[in-house]
């Protein structure tokens, strides 16, 4: 296998980095990988499970020396991190991300970094519902899209050209987009999407009509996959929303529109406006279908194995 | 295999008739299945697959001398199919149907049924995005819920305990509950999450900013599952949004009521608020996975392999 980086640093080891490391792994990909957690817990784990080659008791410890270091925490967090491990950084080497949102990432991170010094965010579009060092796998990023958002217009070319190899050779495909449109795209795809999700399960957990059990048993028809997203990591979405506000402000805005209008056809009969609407959703997923970008295993986009 | 009918009528040869038709032969459950669709092009198209015993050329023809006749026609047909069918019916046959809806159906169907003729609705929560007569499969029902829905107090008691055991002879589970409380539960487990599934599906459609291919292509990160539901046949959900009026505008309600906080929350950057909201969702998904619902394979709640 080609040997991408010589050292790379994970700071944060979750989902997404314990399954970069096993790509990594996988993949021969780099020398050594350092990794780095937050709590002592975690770090123990890791080191139980083989989780990186080194695992460090500080972030600047696993980021000295690295030709790679990639912030693998919340999006909140990122600004903090970066600012902790900006002197030991060596020079040429490259900072990247895995953040679900990218202009705000860009904004805490930036500042922070010394001259010299790349900063190439990245976000992969693949996930679970599960956290943590244990939930990482190999596979999670085979075949799904990886977006590269150069932070600005001078980034480094080769820089880019590295990071692109090393998302490949885990398996992604790999795009490159402005962070503007990144976090608007997003917007559509992804987090509205879940903040919807949440708030369906939310309002069945209310209705105490229909009891719990119910609910869960029941769930089959429809609601099931609502819950698993809603299972995902609070912080990690707490984090999305308050960081991506004014694209999901403006898509639920359109969201509740939308709604406001099939309501009120419900509400007064009017079966022409249900029918049509419906019709027209059923031409885009024909569209996706036909852009081979489904298979017949349905999994709310993760389509990945999991553990 | 154990013989539970002699004569079954299936009205309508979609997904639902089809798939009944399939488990009916797997488990050797019926003397003879008659059949019956709308339109010739379907007729024929059963004919050619060899779905039904017998395809007929009206309803009436079907249902003469059926031990059990089921509608599986859309919500909104079940009344004018009950109307033609109801002079041929045999004295003590059972009529039972398999909309998603269950008072209106029962509104529409039970005038019409004379003295004598037992009428026992019934549910599968089962079904894929898929319609019309090629798209059953044997499996469907496979660990399903069906729910039976009594049509009065005294529903005979004994037509009751054989539909339910032509329903566990295809697989299912059977329950039993009252025709508003099906309508409600549905209403919160599948009616108002398909709902907000077309209308998001319709949203990413009309945001012209982020073009057809790029919610496509990038519909992995929770879309997508958005996408396949809102594929679902347009004239089945009218009816059903139109028959379950009450129930789904009163989950609508509590649902954009819900939003609203959290668009608040995002709004005023109130992350505790989403945090605890995000927190208190995946309980619930604990409890979906503790009371053995849900597996490994996420689904969007189907669980049945498909074609
Ligand atoms: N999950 C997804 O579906 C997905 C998909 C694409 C991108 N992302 C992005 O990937 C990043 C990580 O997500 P993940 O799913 O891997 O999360 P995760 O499994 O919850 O792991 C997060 C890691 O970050 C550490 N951490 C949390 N807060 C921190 C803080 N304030 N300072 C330092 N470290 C902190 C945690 O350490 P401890 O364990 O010690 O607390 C943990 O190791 C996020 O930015 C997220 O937006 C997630
Ligand atoms: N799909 C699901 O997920 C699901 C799950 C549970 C229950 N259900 C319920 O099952 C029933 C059937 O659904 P399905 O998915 O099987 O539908 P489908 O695949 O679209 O098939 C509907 C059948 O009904 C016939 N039909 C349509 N309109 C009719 C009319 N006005 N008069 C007489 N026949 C008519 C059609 O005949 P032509 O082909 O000749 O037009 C077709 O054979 C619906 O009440 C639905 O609510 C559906």
């Amino acid at each position: 296998m080609t040997r991408i980086y010589d050292r790379v640093a994970l700071i944060g080891l979750g989902l997404i980095a314990s399954s970069m490391y096993w790509a990594i792994k996988r993949g021969g990909l780099v020398g050594e990988v350092t990794g780095y957690a937050r709590t002592e817990a975690t770090r123990e784990k890791a080191r139980e499970i083989g989780l990186c080659d080194r695992v460090c008791d500080s972030a600047a410890e696993a980021a000295e020396g690295a030709d790679l270091v990639v912030l693998c925490v919340p999006v909140g967090a990122m600004g903090a991190v970066a600012e902790e491990i900006a002197p030991v950084l060596k020079p040429g080497a490259t900072v990247s991300d895995v953040g679900s949102v990218k202009r705000s990432v860009i904004e805490a991170v930036a500042p922070h970094l010394p001259e010299g010094v790349h900063f190439v965010p990245a976000h992969p579009l693949a996930g679970t519902e599960h956290s943590g060092p244990e939930s990482g796998f190999a596979e999670l990023f085979d075949n799904r899209w990886c977006i590269i958002v150069p932070s600005d217009e001078d980034t480094d070319a080769e820089a880019v050209a590295t990071l692109r190899a090393l998302w490949e050779g885990m398996g992604a495909n790999v795009d490159e987009m402005d962070a503007d449109h990144h976090d608007l795209v997003l917007a559509v795809t992804s987090h509205t999407p879940h903040l919807i999700a949440y708030t369906m399960v939310g309002v069945a957990d209310d209705l105490r009509r229909v009891t719990d059990s119910e609910v869960i048993k029941y769930s089959a028809a429809g609601f099931r996959d609502f819950t698993r997203i809603a299972a995902s990591d609070p912080t990690m979405w707490r984090d999305v929303f308050l960081t991506n506000k004014d694209a999901t402000l403006e898509i639920l805005g359109r969201f509740t529109e939308e709604l406001f209008a099939l309501q009120r056809a419900i509400r007064t009969g009017d079966g022409d406006h249900l029918f049509e609407y419906f019709t027209h959703t059923r031409a885009i997923r024909r569209g996706i279908i036909e852009a081979g970008q489904d298979t017949d295993a349905p999994d709310f986009g993760r389509g990945a194995p999991r553990k």
